[in-house]
């Protein structure tokens, strides 16, 4: 393979980083396992990332979250109903969770967990994360108004997101496809009841015309 | 207060732990900074705990793990319905986080996401809370068949760690409220659907109950 194809040093190191962050999150992603990771000359950290582990962190999420998006074009197709995209969505998770060896969890997730007080701008970079990805999905689901598709957005990547804490305990991926399952049920219930309603403090079914 | 009610330095290292890895999960929690902060003297952490971190947040773990079924009985006290005490649940997690300045997570969630291979005595432990976390709200929920209660208490403890990675990163209780809503919604409108299709055979309702 010529010299130019092959991943550069910078690339190598937050593919590592991510790696690490999926697997044991922040804390666990020490510098020096990073670079080992990533076979890059232990000098081009600081000069590709100067600000050091924060910045590595900041980029390899960043990388990370602009999966989602990707993958739900993937899934919601314009072929299929918003609910079979969504189970297809947690299904291929939990088959792709197993086939990496249940080892590997959300570095978003995983980061998230683990921030402390001075990780304001970390925490900030996972904040994004999550809200691009509610914005990405909630234009693909079937409620008629902003609110519903929102909240039901919102409500997915709670449900990926508590999967992937489940499945790590468990070792394979049936959290997937039990929430696959309910989110996939509360899609079809209430749409077939047409809206969610906000009543005070929550939101309950109602009949719509 | 007479010495003999205080924490002993045992519990204090306990609590200190638990709390340190709702913060910041398994690698963020150090051993120097939980001696530090339950001001317990460093001799006692290998004489309370001779198989030292390990040993120490399994057993904090364990203790963190037992509040979930107490908590359970606090909102599922035989008055209100399911989807009341599930409505209870999701909005008090919400003030609850937020009254703990949005910094304290799920001490075995975070955990399930720091996880490494060598971890294996520890991942048994986080799968067995979230089993009998599962197992404690199973039957409290309304379904005929037991299938089914396990299959959407599941789904719950799922919401609950999913909105806990989303609610950190936000720093606010938010996704416990939308998750909440959610979660009622499938019961009520699966639930309801139930009683439907007893009454009519296999129609789905266009009317809610």
């Amino acid at each position: 393979m010529p010299a130019t194809n092959r991943p550069t040093s910078r690339s190598r190191l937050l593919t590592a980083t991510e790696d690490m962050l999926r697997e044991s999150g922040m804390a666990g992603t020490g510098i020096k396992d990073v670079v080992a990771r990533s076979g890059a000359p232990i000098g081009s950290l600081y000069h590709h990332f100067p600000r050091g582990k924060m910045q590595l962190v900041s980029e390899a999420l960043a990388i990370h979250a602009e999966r989602f998006p990707r993958l739900l074009e993937r899934f919601f197709d314009g072929k299929r109903s918003a609910a079979a995209a969504l189970d297809a969505l947690f299904t291929t998770a939990a088959a792709e969770f197993e086939r990496q060896g249940a080892a590997k969890g959300c570095a978003i997730g995983a980061v998230a967990l683990d921030l402390v007080a001075s990780d304001a701008d970390i925490r900030r970079v996972c904040h994004q994360a999550f809200d691009d990805w509610a914005a990405s999905l909630a234009p693909r689901l079937p409620f008629p108004d902003a609110a519903t598709r929102r909240s039901f957005a919102v409500a997915i990547v709670v449900a990926l997101e508590g999967a992937f804490v489940l499945a790590r305990a468990a070792g394979d991926g049936e959290p997937f496809r039990e929430a696959g399952r309910w989110i996939v049920a509360a899609l079809s219930a209430t749409t077939s009841r047409r809206r969610i309603k906000r009543r005070r403090s929550s939101r309950k079914p109602t009949t719509a015309p």
